[in-house]
């Protein structure tokens, strides 16, 4: 049997360790369009910042050790048609070779790619004239032999979400002067409440990154003075900049999957079943390019991340190979390092819990991540969403140190959800606790006892006297 | 409406506290033995480790926090007999007065006391001697007096459980040489397995601490140079300290609800439903004199923690004054920092598996905390226990490095216990991943897989051809 998958990143190569793993007798090729395959995506700021000298350390494994488990990799090779009813998938390679592959079964793992927003004068710009985008390790590559070789001063990031303020944090540390566009009043605008933004705002702030919420860029143009890109702003100012990053979200790449007849959905994303199976007998997608269930809702999401890809391709190996997996759905879970801040939340906020139906109150507070008498206890902001009607838990939303353990008090959160636990459920969890490390109460169960009581009447209903043996009267 | 509540510690102030919030009309009293409601016993080693220099910041609350919200405190009044007919408690004063108080719902929290071991001549030495036990403010003072005053050079700590690693890591910091005598054969033999408990073994070892496992002291006598003990020990060595701490556990303190006709049972630990009623009727008891409902079992175990004696409180608190509300039980979660490692355990190891009828398998493995390439990495240690027949997960332990996020990944793991997940719902959680602070899949997420792989067999059935259409052959 030959497995052919397209794409070399998280969803591809998970699929194809997957088929491996469990069917060693399986051909496993995959098609990788560059010459990187397995690159960590989600490391790249931390080799632009200098914490990850060597790019080659991005890979969660190396060519050798992906091919030391059989699968074979056809690098520098791009998928350009795919032939459903042949079972044929047509490749170029870098120097032009087209090439027929045949397959029993398929996977499209072909990612997302850059939006570009619309920005006058973008289109006519690109790394030469130090304006990147950041998704590939060729964009890495270009961005980085930019920092090396012009040693630009200051960066203009057009985009404040999770990348827009992990890229502030390293070219800070590579010691350009930040500036952070936002068109949105908020830093994290798709993650945190506004309250809740403007920690890490401050956080960006303190470590002399100039932030700009509420101001989109509406057109760029190359200056006189060579070697910068002034960008002319709903502020009615116009700015200059070294260097611009443009980092304003992806869209599925699925224009090889659309011709193949797949069908698409939500943001023009793949639409797979559980099995990760697309509407095309014998394909099957993952990861960046297709839809996404989501646990607290009925109907598909578009929600790419590192994370879901790895799911997802797993699934779809297993099952391009025979098996029978289901893809159990995500609670959108994320987390980001911002300086010396993390921010982490998983499930929906108040206006996504509103958008599916469901009648959601949030109520925030700030928690001791330990035990206040012991040393180095820090503030853990956290809000919970919850279903008044139902009381069931919706989402949770922290903020807090490095250090704190934000990122796995989010996890009990997830998991929580996944189950369908109330918000009251969360304060009964037997969590661990030690003084240096907690409290008795976890930060996450006063959260949600805090929560409760702003839910109830602030008189609850109680009859003392209920059960009173008549003999002790 | 009177409550009365006999004990000042995590179970009974929680309970006062609860009913005060829950019904402002309800009198509450609160009897304390001692005059230090409210303090936290789990911060004991990390105020003799001069980490916590100031003995007062112990007090969760104060005792002017505690009576602003309208709660009577009876310091130093011990609860000598309880008439249930009567609804009447009558208490001792330090200074020998007797006092009856009339209740209509009655709470005892009592807690425990620490066991003394079969070791001879134990019963003849005292603080005064240099041999101390743990568990109130009193024994706190004593030793901190001791250390003050004689200033020590040597201390033996018998008992290698939780308090035994935390006092050795408090009495290094004050700078003695500290032997641990464990008569098990490795340190915290109720938490870990053999091969995790050597790496804190190792970590005691790195910071000075002599470990003696599989060694129990016979015998105590005062040395005939003053200011010492000499301890008989199994491997026919006699050794000598300055200084004896005796922490080989507690056992619930239940002389007075025993006298008042509530029925004990397992350790001898007061018998309660999930309510807290005891079997006295308007009598309520919650903490470490109960025993305690295990999510994994049908009959109760005794499992004294500081987290359980504020649900249990809670509880009772809210029950009291009418309420309905149920403790959920536990699931046997602990953490504990030893120098720079933390263990954590929750739910089931092999052996208590078995003894609960279930059909266990352990898997352990190493994980990076997060990725490799990312600054910093470590290893955490994971053991997963689930069943082999139902795939339910039973139990986690986890050793790793302080800084590690251990505590709250074992918090994902109590969660999954609670809510019935098996071994590999967990790689299907959606959780939080960036590179400074995980993995795609999370360490916890890597171990269930590895369990997952371990209890398959190598060849798992898979029919690569099923499925496919004739038209595709």
């Amino acid at each position: 049997m030959d497995l052919l998958v397209i794409g070399g990143s998280d969803a591809g190569v998970t699929a194809a360790l997957r088929a491996r793993e469990l069917a060693p007798d399986v051909e496993v090729t995959v098609v990788v369009a560059d010459e990187y395959p397995n690159y960590s995506i989600c490391g790249i700021p931390y080799h632009v910042s200098g914490d990850v000298p060597d790019w080659r350390s991005l890979a969660h494994r190396t060519r050798a050790d992906l091919e030391a488990t059989g699968m074979r990799l056809r690098l520098n090779e791009t998928a350009v048609s795919i032939d459903p009813a042949a079972h044929v998938v047509q490749t170029r390679s870098s120097d032009g070779d087209l090439r027929q592959i045949g397959y029993d079964k398929l996977i499209i793992a072909t990612g997302a790619v850059p939006v570009r927003p619309p920005i006058q004068g973008l289109d006519q710009l690109g790394a030469a004239d130090g304006v990147h985008v950041l998704h590939s390790m060729d964009d890495t590559f270009a961005l980085t032999d930019d920092l090396d070789k012009r040693r630009p001063a200051t960066a203009a990031i057009i985009g404040a979400g999770y990348i827009g303020v992990e890229m502030a944090e390293a070219l800070s540390a590579r010691g350009l002067r930040v500036t952070v566009f936002e068109q949105f009043s908020q830093v994290l605008p798709n993650t945190l409440d506004p309250a809740l933004a403007k920690l890490v705002e401050t956080e960006l702030v303190g470590h002399g990154v100039e932030v700009l919420t509420g101001v989109s860029v509406g057109s760029v143009v190359r200056d006189y003075v060579p070697g910068g890109v002034l960008l002319s702003c709903s502020d009615s100012s116009t700015r200059r900049a070294d260097v611009v990053l443009v980092v304003t979200g992806v869209r599925p790449e699925t224009s090889l999957a659309a011709a193949s007849g797949a069908g698409l959905g939500v943001r023009g994303a793949i639409i797979v079943d559980e099995r990760m199976r697309t509407s095309v007998p014998d394909v099957y997608a993952a990861g960046d390019c297709v839809h996404t269930h989501h646990r607290l809702l009925d109907s598909p999401v578009y929600l790419p991340l590192g994370t879901t890809a790895h799911k997802q391709g797993r699934v779809a190996g297993e099952n391009a190979i025979g098996g029978d997996a289901a893809f159990a759905g995500v609670c959108s879970t994320q987390v980001v390092k911002v300086f010396d801040t993390v921010v982490a939340a998983t499930g929906f906020r108040d206006s996504a819990a509103r958008d599916a139906g469901f009648a959601p109150l949030t109520v925030a507070g700030v928690f001791d991540d330990h035990k206040a008498y012991y040393p180095g206890s820090t503030p853990v902001h956290v809000a919970i969403t919850g279903d008044r009607k139902t009381g069931r838990l919706l989402g949770a939303q922290l903020v807090g140190r490095l250090g704190a353990e934000i990122s796995k008090r989010v996890d009990t959160f997830a998991t929580a959800i996944t189950y369908v636990a109330s918000v009251a459920d969360v304060g009964d969890l037997d969590l661990s606790y030690t003084p240096p490390l907690g409290s008795p109460y976890d930060a996450v169960q006063l959260a949600t006892q805090a929560w409760t009581r702003a839910v109830r009447s602030p008189t609850r209903h109680v009859n003392p006297r209920e059960g009173r043996p008549s003999s002790a009267l």
